[in-house]
């Protein structure tokens, strides 16, 4: 099997271990894990469960930690649409890591990046996607005296010295060979690296990038070419995809509904989607099935219960072998599922409703890092 | 002679002839040159002198004048250094444009280009030659409540959209044959022609830019993509370069400070500079001067009173006549230059000590169309 990952296609069936050994990343090994819980003082369930499986650097941020030089957090979105569930992951993520280690966040909005990627997109749109975005993004646990969310267009005068600068030291071929630029891509997706990778200078000290293992080229240059600058070779967590209900393989999305849950899909939709489309490891028959039992290696419905939505191992413990005796039915399972997606995507709701508005103007305007992001002149703290 | 001409780099003889031929311009006519002098009233010595020698679509500028529908001016500088006489000809031109047609003029500081172009500045030096620049500039005959001076690093914010709109309309391959990139130029110059196009969408009418002929490689694209945004393709009237005081090919260069009379050389600077370096269509002993007389279409002296520095015609004709006879002498006819320089120099300096700040704040803040620049939503403005 092929597949092709890219931070704008990903394609095919996804072999983690090939991307770790072509991206050079490492696997995050058992002893790593074991620090970050002896430091954070608990362990998140994506750690826990592998969902977050890759890195660069880890080991150093955690070394720095460990000697007051501390560090930060940077992740974003590239608005191309709403949300699904598989989108808010990184986000959920990352505020428990400041949570943990009381850290600094910078979520990128990168509505220029997908406003020249989809010609299709009238930048209307684009923003549209993005503030609905921001608002999910904003109820996700973020300190909002901690938290600077900032779309690319609206904060570009702050970041565009600094996107030159980045700009100058990477030349068309390396561009070319870390993101299979051709002659038909246009010249505004061919400078936009260069904004992703500033953020990761917003302090002198290293960033640790919680994403998604796509985002990993950007990384890499901005590795070769931070040192030169002044500044630190970013750290990266990365994440695999969550399935798309569709099957195991792959990953959600947006533009097939029917792969993913959406956050706004209500609780009848969701019902009818897994009902209609988690793919099942379980047997064509009910007779069949609690005589050879389901497969939940396979099971769209168990992995996300895995990946995400079971946070008690011995709750998922005792679903894997009652689904895989027989006793457990794939109706059943579903529907277990379900319910726990009803109940995050509920609360999350809530929260959005009644905390959003207010979140997402601390965080881009009015909280205490995001005051000192819109007061600083980048030309000065970049000494150039 | 082989001579090559980028925005980036002049090298070599410029035969204006093949530049009008292979970039597909206009040779400005007789005919039109008689019909901007019946609509302005006057005709500028630029235009008389043929400095100003090609166009595109300059007709079509003047008849939507007479219409009704009018039309604006756009031009610009790149600060990467003082300022020469060279430099200062299109901004006198335009100015003269604005004065005579009455429309409003957007003159782009293009500090971003300069910076990501040559890797060795610095961002603060770009700065500072950026605001000397401005000075001058401020002070070169243009209506302040019509003028808006903007540095692309500083307008950012309302420039990006529309950048990213042009941007995703040109491919690398379009790029790169218009401006012959490769893959060593950096990602930053790639992106960089979008800001230089966006200024042509600032009004709902055709754009005339008044530039030296080495800019036409961005007008070219952006008369391919214009009218698909739903804009003017722009029209544009260029010069060929003053020539540098060492020879009447090529054009000043800023790096070779003997080839160039600067804005801040003073009296006697200006005087050793001529008198050494300005190269002289005249004979090796005043014996053979007197009796063979001098090469008037080849003296870097006399060029320059053609090109810009002697007003009057008849007074220039005495001159010519006077210098080829033999009758005056190269250094008499240095001397005169001299003086004209000195005299040209003073009034600019003076004008640049006693008006030059108001006039930027003016034209870069406090203006009526600077007001109205600062105060527009561009992605509103765009309908995008």
């Amino acid at each position: 099997m092929t597949f092709k990952v890219t931070p704008w296609e990903v394609e095919g069936s996804i072999d983690y271990e090939k991307l770790i050994r072509d991206f050079g990343t490492q696997r995050i090994s058992e002893e790593l894990r074991k620090e970050i819980k002896g430091l954070a003082g608990e362990e998140h369930l994506l750690l826990r469960r592998h969902v977050f499986f890759s890195h660069r650097d880890l080991d150093k941020i955690l070394a720095e930690y460990k000697q007051g030089k501390g560090f930060f957090l940077y992740t974003g979105r590239g608005p191309s649409g709403k949300m699904h569930i598989g989108h808010l992951i990184p986000f959920i993520f990352t505020a428990w890591l400041q949570k943990v280690f009381d850290v600094n966040v910078y979520i990128e909005i990168t509505d220029d990046e997908k406003f020249v990627y989809n010609r299709k997109y009238k930048w209307k749109e684009v923003q549209q996607y993005a503030d609905e975005n921001i608002l999910d993004i904003a109820v996700a646990g973020f300190d909002p005296q901690k938290t600077f969310i900032f779309k690319d267009s609206e904060y570009i005068k702050h970041l565009y010295p600094l996107a030159l600068e980045v700009a100058r030291k990477i030349t068309y071929s390396t561009a070319k060979a870390v993101f299979g630029f051709t002659g038909s891509t246009n010249i505004g997706l061919i400078f936009y690296p260069s904004l992703q990778i500033v953020p990761t200078f917003f302090e002198k000290r290293r960033a640790l990038i919680p994403c998604a293992i796509d985002q990993d080229p950007y990384w890499r240059i901005q590795r070769d070419i931070a040192e030169s600058l002044g500044y630190y070779k970013t750290a990266a967590i990365h994440s695999i995809f969550l399935p798309p209900l569709t099957g195991i393989h792959d990953k959600m999305s947006s533009s097939k509904p029917e792969t993913a849950i959406f956050l706004d899909d209500d609780e009848l939709t969701v019902k009818k989607k897994v009902m209609k489309y988690a793919f099942s490891g379980g047997q064509p028959s009910i007779e069949e099935h609690r005589k050879k039992g389901g497969n939940p290696d396979i099971d769209v419905s168990f992995q996300w219960l895995y990946m995400f939505f079971e946070e008690d191992d011995n709750k998922l413990e005792e679903i894997r072998k009652a689904y895989a005796s027989g006793k457990m039915l794939t109706g059943e399972l579903k529907q277990y599922l379900i319910e726990k997606i009803n109940v995050f995507l509920k609360e999350h709701r809530h929260k959005r409703e009644k905390e959003g508005k207010k979140l997402v103007r601390k965080m881009m305007y009015d909280g205490k890092l995001a005051k000192r992001m819109w007061s600083l002149d980048y030309s000065d703290v970049f000494g150039v």
